[in-house]
């Protein structure tokens, strides 16, 4: 029932199927339909959506709550929503969905892309302290071995104390790894062509090119957007000049890295590498990647999962919260950016 | 040749073979000759020694710089050394060498714990996020399926948003992996029976029974020290009383957990478990454990190796300094704290 003197804005979900039901918990549902007039249950798919109960949201959102597999919000689809004015993400990257048109349309945008960062960045400082280690390669060895075993003569070359850790993006990820890294004994290189030196200096990190930061780095990861200029930016020079026994991590995106190049220096068992992603995202049955001893192959799972996507859904409702009482947006997105961001 | 105005300590190494050329680069080596006279070249495996040399070297040494494998600092062994006035141990425990007679006599002794604390703490924090989100069993699965699976339901139950990580022992270990957690989204228990309450609060953690601990973390990890009282201290109660899925870390000492307790709870599945140490150190061949798709068991690598043996020569060397500039140890150790510390 709408009561006239509600002031809570009206509000649509729209996302992917099997998502909303683990976003929002009981306790978050009750905040979410506390800030916004909505229907919880109502979930929008695809739009536009020709049944009456999403026609009808949709035509009084002034604000959509989205996540992963959220539909495009084509002219189409805001020619039918004219009184929306802003769309928060519970999520990270909004190109999928948030179109040119949502930009000329002056839509305020929104993302937990901090949320979704830390997540990733913390897969990413594990996939670092292992790597320098050997740890996973030291485990399947004493499978294989079962038996006495000089390991510290099997380990000399390896450790955490001095190694130089290459990171390639400060993107939010990017940034998050770096202050994930400061209480260690890393040296940390960065490469970021938008990044001034003295801000990669502000964060403790010595600037350096790209084929520099390969060439120095025991453990190269990437954290770069996907962009046409991005594609491959790891590639088959950037791999030669690793050192042998390095790591190579992408918990970015799969497009990022030269996969054919990299495959020979895995097979060949000069690199190592931590892949949670790959090009194309399922490895076919019959890559390499599966079974290599040096590489450590997961789906996708580095960014938010289970009760991580609750830090997403926090975020996003202080954010419809902000929405809700005429403030500004905390992290709002802007269209201009996103030719050089996620 | 002996520089009668030359006022350096006399200094003899004695360490397990293969150690000193991995401690001592040449740079160490020329700071270590810096501060005391000493053979760097000269290494006690064994004392007594009949050799001469080692028996001169004994015969004049004020200290001792020892490591890994020292041999025990018996009467015996005191009395060929009459002027021993310190012990510089560049390990963590100095239980297996300084012999009570060594505290009878007044001998000073420091070790680098805290030094060496430090990787076993960083191999655990990257047990502990790993652990978190499943990612090795995920990894496994994914080289099982290599086909389109719902990831997202099938971790529904996992991440590192809010987990309880409980860690048994206020340790150097444990305290610096207290330190390590503090910038994620973690509930940390700390068991520890010698800890005020007080300090735990301050220590930013919730001080529990044990009992408790184990029921109520989702990632259990060892750091206690092996002493009588502590010996399977995880036993078949704390295990039972872990949650299904939960992960119990070890990279302190294998006697600390009942083995055969937790081989079952392992191989149903119902826990997982991340093992550098075990009961004996290497495993039988046919033990379920370096199979078990829940268990991830390396061969005692989480303390110092490689480079990091470097670090604990740094801090050595920090305390050989005061040593033979006339002042304390920074990190003394005390004969009446072994009771209860490694």
């Amino acid at each position: 029932m709408h009561d006239t003197t509600d002031n809570r804005p009206a509000a649509l979900l729209a996302m992917g199927p099997g998502i909303a039901g683990r976003l929002l918990t009981p306790g978050r549902r009750d905040r979410l339909t506390g800030l916004v007039r909505t229907d919880p249950a109502l979930v929008a798919h695809h739009l536009p959506d020709p049944s009456p109960a999403v026609t009808a949201a949709l035509a009084g959102a002034e604000v959509l709550l989205t996540c992963w597999g959220a539909p495009p919000l084509t002219e189409a689809v805001l020619d039918a929503a004219p009184r929306l004015r802003a769309v928060v993400h519970a999520a990270g990257s909004v190109k999928h969905h948030v179109t040119d048109a949502c930009w000329d349309r002056g839509i305020q945008v929104t993302s937990v892309a901090a949320a979704n960062a830390r997540p990733v960045a913390e897969y990413t400082l594990a996939a670092i302290l292992f790597a320098g280690k050997n740890v996973l390669g030291s485990a399947r060895r004493y499978r294989e071995l079962r038996a006495p075993h000089d390991w510290r003569e099997e380990l000399d070359g390896w450790g955490n104390h001095g190694r130089t850790v290459g990171i390639v993006g400060a993107s939010r990820t990017g940034r998050r790894i770096i202050e994930l890294l400061r209480p260690f004994d890393f040296e940390v290189l960065l490469y970021d062509p938008y990044l001034p030196p003295a801000s990669a200096t502000r964060l403790g990190v010595e600037p350096v090119a790209l084929d520099e930061l390969c060439a120095r780095s025991g453990i190269v990861s990437v954290h770069a957007p996907e962009l046409p200029a991005t594609r491959h930016m790891v590639g088959a020079a950037q791999l030669a000049a690793m050192a042998d026994g390095a790591t190579l991590i992408n918990t970015a995106r799969g497009s990022l890295v030269d996969e054919d190049a990299l495959l020979p220096e895995l097979t060949s068992g000069r690199l190592h590498a931590v892949l949670d992603v790959t090009d194309p995202e399922l490895p076919p049955a019959a890559s390499p990647l599966y079974d290599l001893p040096n590489v450590l192959l997961t789906p996708h799972i580095a960014g938010s999962l289970g009760n991580e996507l609750h830090r997403m859904a926090d975020h996003a409702l202080d954010e419809l919260e902000r929405f809700a009482t005429g403030r500004p947006f905390a992290d709002p997105v802007h269209g201009d950016a996103l030719s050089r961001s996620a």
